[in-house]
C-alpha cells in the first residue's frame, strides 16, 4: 500500500500538514485562518479537556463564561495589554444585515455600534471588569475561575492547532489578597500543566520563566512549559501569568484586609488551547501516522477480523464479543472493525494513520489456538498471546506504551539538548541540529534580540530549577548566574 | 430574616430576575445583552452539558468544531434563512486595531475585511459548505454531528437565560441519504429533549410541531418542546428542524446513491442552549429561592452545624465526617458548611435561595441520640432521622424529590391547560388565567396572526399525538380535525 503521508525526514513541515488532514483531525475552514475540528480531532480534545478540568476542579477552581465581546475602550485600560493584542483583534462594528438592492446582503450602515466590540483575543479586561464587583474584602479571596472558550486572535500565517485565528482553549483568572498567594497560584498551575503534559500526553516538558520580550502583555512574570519536537523545534505548550496588581489597577479592583486597609487584588492568569493538539501529534507520531498515548487515545483498542468465508466471519464475531465484553468490563475502549467493504490490509493502515495504540487481529487458526495477534501501534511489534486474560494483557501493554513512549519522547529530549559555551558553537548547533540548546546570555534585551536576528533561536525558558553554574554570556562575556534554554520555536 | 426576593404574586418578572442574581446564577455583563453566567449557574449547566452530551452519543453522534465566523455570502444561500437573521448579525468588518491619536485606540481603517464575517447566530451554512467536502457517497452517510458553542443573535429585549445577544447551546447538524431517514432524526432527537426535559429537569414538555409563522428560518418542518411556567406563559425549551434538501440544495451537497444516481442530501438541525438554564429556574422554584431537581444540583445536600461552643463544633464534626464519607460514596454530592463566620440561620435562608435539594443539620441534641434533622427544599418539610442508614434515607429523599417536582410541575401544567370553544371564551382564559389553551384553529397563518394581534397568543405546537378531534375553527368557523396549543409565550 503506498504511503499516504510525507515522510517527516523529506519535509517535516508537510508530514504535519498530512498527517492532521489524513487522520481526520482537523482541515481549514471557508474562513481565512479558522479550522474545523474533525470528530476524531474533536474527541482527542474532549479527552485533555475533561482531564484538565478534572485537575483544575482538584486544586478548588470552579468554570464559569463571560462574554465573547471585549468594549474597545476596556482593551485600553492596561497599556501593555492593548500594545500586545490591538494589532490582532477582530472587530465588530455592526449588528445588522439589509438586503442590498444589487441582490444579496450588506452592513446596514445605520446599525453601527456606538463602541467598537473586540472578539476576546483573551478576557482579561472583561473578566477584571467583572471582579469589580465580586470583591469587596479578604473574605471574597482567593476567587478562582476557569473558562472554556474560544478566542481569535488575527494571525497572519496559520497552521492548523499550532496557530489559527481562531482556537479553543481555558483560560483560568484568579484573585488573591497577597502576591505570595498569587505567585503560589501562578507555580502551582504552571505544575498542573506540566503533570498533564507528562502523566496524560506522555510529553517530557521544561517549565521555566519567560524573558521579558516572550512576557504575556500586562503580565508581571510568564511561566510556561516548553516541549521539544521531532524536528528540533520547541512548541511553547501552556503558560501561566503572574500579573501582579496590573489588572486591578487598570479596573480599580480593591478589596479590604483583614487589618481594615484598602489594597488592590493580586492576580494570576493561566492557559493551554487547541494548540495541544499540535504538541501530541508532533511528539509521538512516524512516518505511518498518528502515535497517541493510549489515556488520550478516543478508541485505545481496535480489533479486526480475518477471513475468507462469511462462516468463518460468524465464529469471529462470536469470539469477538466475548474479548470486546472482556475489555470493555475493564474500562477499555474498543472498536469492532468487521465491515466487508474494506480488506484487513486497509484497515491496519487506517488504524496505524489514526494512532490507535493496540490492533488485535483474529483469523481461524486464532479460533483453533484461542490466540489473538496484538500489534503495538509504538513499536509496530506483532505478538501472539492466549485470549485467556487477554484484558489484562491490553491493560498491562497499554502501560507499556504509555511509558515506552514517554521515555523515548524524554530520550530524544535528552540526545537533543546540547550546551554550548561560545557563540559559535551556538550558532553550529542551532543551524545544523536544532533542539534545545543550554548557553550563558547575559540577561539583557538586547542580547536576546542580537541572537534571535541572527539565529532564528529564542530564549525558551530560564528554567525553574536550574543547576546554578556561573558562566560568561555567549554573546558579550558578561557574567550569567545560570544557563538559559534555546531553541527555534513553533 | 427579611425575604430577599420579590414575591412571584407581586411581580413575577422581578421575581425570577431578582432570584437569577441572589442565587448566584448570572448577571449582567458590560456589555449590552450579554451575561456573565456565574460559577453556581455554570456548574448546573455543566450537569446539563453532560447528560446530553451522553444522550447524543449512545444515539450515535460525534462532537466536532466549526468556525465561530460565518462569510456574509453564506448567509444569503438559502433565502429563508438570510431573511430569519440577518436583522440580528453582529459583522466583523476590521481585523486590526491602532492607537488613535487623540489617545486611547481606534479600527485601522486599512485592516478592513475584503469580505464581512457575520458571528454565527446558528451554523448551518459554514456546516453545510463543510460538508460538501465530506460527503460523495451513500457510504458517507448518515453523518451524525454535533457542536457545542457560543452563538450571537443581536436581541433588543434581552433577559437572563431566557434571551442574550449572546448564549450558550449544542446544535446538532446531520446529513442523511433519504427524507425518512431526515424525519426520523428530526423527531429522535425532539424525543431525546423530551426524555431530558421530563428525566432530568423533571419539566413535563408538549413535543409538537410548529406552524409556519414560527417555523426555523430554512426548515421544511420545525418541532419543538413546549412547557408551561408558572405565571402561565409557554417556553420553548428546544427545537429540531426537518431541513429538507435546502441546505444541501444551497451548498450543492449532493450524493451517489446505491443506485448511482446523484441526489441532494437531506439534513436535520435539532438545538438547546442556556435558555433551558431559564426554564429550570422558572419551572419549579419559590418565593424562598431556587427549586433544583437533585439529578442536577451541584450540591444535593448541605449539612449545617448548630452549636453554642467550640467543643460542640469538633464533635459535631467528627460526626458529620462519617455522614459525609457515606454520602459520597453513594454518589450523592455534599458540602459541609462548619464556617463559623455566618449563623446557621443566615445558611439555611442561603441554601434555600441557592436551591439545594436537603439540609442536614446537626446539634448537640443529635450526637446524643445519634440522629439528623432533614430538611426538605421542595416541600420545607422537616423530621429527623436516625444517622444508621442516612445515606439510604438520603437517596430516597432526593429521589422523592425528583418525583415530587416533576409530579409537582405536571399537576400544574394540567390545572392550567384549557380548552376552549368560542373565540370569547378563549380571549377570557388567555387574559385572565394565561396557561395552554387548546383550541380548534383553521390552520391558516391569517387567522393565527389575528389571534396573536388581539390576544398576545400564540399557536406554540401543533402536538404531536393529538386526539384527533373534529371541530370548527374558534374564530372562522372552518373545519379543524385537532385542537392545537396556543398561550402567550417567552
Amino acid at each position: 500500500m503506498a504511503k499516504v503521508l510525507t515522510s517527516r525526514k523529506e519535509n517535516y513541515s508537510q508530514w504535519y500538514n498530512d498527517l492532521v488532514i489524513k487522520a481526520d483531525l482537523a482541515e481549514n475552514s471557508a474562513v481565512r485562518g479558522c479550522m474545523v475540528i474533525k470528530p476524531y480531532g474533536y474527541a482527542i480534545w474532549e479527552k485533555m479537556q475533561a482531564v484538565l478540568d478534572r485537575m483544575f476542579k482538584d486544586t478548588g477552581h470552579s468554570n464559569a463564561y463571560f462574554p465573547l465581546f471585549i468594549p474597545k475602550s476596556f482593551l485600553s485600560r492596561e497599556a501593555d495589554h492593548v500594545e500586545g493584542f490591538a494589532k490582532e483583534c477582530a472587530v465588530v462594528t455592526h449588528y445588522r444585515l439589509k438586503s442590498s438592492p444589487s441582490g444579496g446582503i450588506e452592513v446596514d450602515e445605520t446599525a453601527k455600534l456606538e463602541e467598537e466590540l473586540v472578539i476576546r483575543p483573551t478576557s482579561e479586561t472583561i473578566i477584571w471588569n467583572t471582579y469589580k464587583n465580586w470583591i469587596q474584602s479578604y473574605r471574597d479571596l482567593p476567587l478562582l475561575i476557569n473558562q472554556w472558550a474560544n478566542v481569535v486572535r488575527w494571525e497572519m500565517r496559520t497552521r492548523l492547532f499550532l496557530r489559527t485565528a481562531e482556537f479553543l482553549w481555558q483560560e483560568g483568572h484568579t484573585a488573591h489578597a497577597t502576591r505570595e498567594e498569587a505567585m503560589e497560584e501562578t507555580i502551582k498551575m504552571l505544575g498542573v500543566y506540566a503533570d498533564f503534559a507528562k502523566e496524560w500526553m506522555a510529553m517530557p516538558v521544561i517549565k521555566g520563566v519567560k524573558t521579558e520580550n516572550e512576557r504575556f502583555a500586562g503580565a508581571v512574570e510568564t511561566y510556561s512549559i516548553e516541549a521539544l519536537m521531532q524536528d528540533g523545534k520547541a512548541l511553547q505548550s501552556g503558560t501561566s501569568h503572574f500579573l501582579g496588581q496590573n489588572f486591578a489597577k487598570a479596573f480599580d479592583v480593591t478589596f479590604l484586609d483583614k487589618t481594615g486597609k484598602l489594597e488592590h487584588v493580586w492576580a494570576s492568569s493561566w492557559g493551554v488551547s487547541t494548540r495541544l493538539m499540535g504538541a501530541l501529534i508532533m511528539a509521538h507520531s512516524d512516518d505511518n501516522g498518528l502515535v497517541l498515548p493510549p489515556k488520550l487515545a478516543p478508541i485505545q483498542v481496535v480489533i479486526v477480523p480475518i477471513y475468507k468465508k462469511t462462516e468463518e466471519l460468524a465464529v469471529i464475531d462470536e469470539r469477538v464479543e466475548v474479548i470486546r465484553k472482556s475489555l470493555i468490563a475493564s474500562g477499555i475502549s474498543v472498536k469492532y472493525d468487521n465491515r466487508d467493504t474494506h480488506k484487513p490490509g486497509w484497515k491496519f493502515a487506517e488504524y496505524e494513520l489514526k494512532g490507535v495504540p493496540l490492533r488485535l487481529a483474529i483469523g481461524p487458526r486464532d479460533i483453533e489456538n484461542r490466540s489473538v495477534e496484538v500489534a503495538r501501534r509504538d513499536t509496530l511489534e506483532k505478538k501472539i498471546y492466549p485470549v485467556e486474560g487477554i484484558a489484562d494483557t491490553v491493560k498491562a501493554l497499554l502501560d507499556e506504551i504509555q511509558d515506552g513512549i514517554y521515555k523515548k519522547a524524554l530520550d530524544f529530549r535528552d540526545n537533543n539538548t546540547f550546551r554550548a559555551d561560545s557563540y559559535e558553537e551556538f550558532r553550529e548547533i542551532i543551524a545544523s541540529r536544532g533542539g534545545f540548546v543550554l548557553a550563558h546570555w547575559d540577561g539583557t534585551r538586547e542580547t536576546e534580540e542580537k541572537i534571535n536576528q541572527e539565529t532564528k533561536a529564542t530564549i525558551r525558558c530560564i528554567p525553574l530549577d536550574p543547576v546554578m553554574e556561573e558562566g560568561k554570556c555567549i554573546v558579550t562575556g558578561k557574567p550569567s548566574p545560570r544557563r538559559v534554554y534555546f531553541a527555534k520555536a513553533y
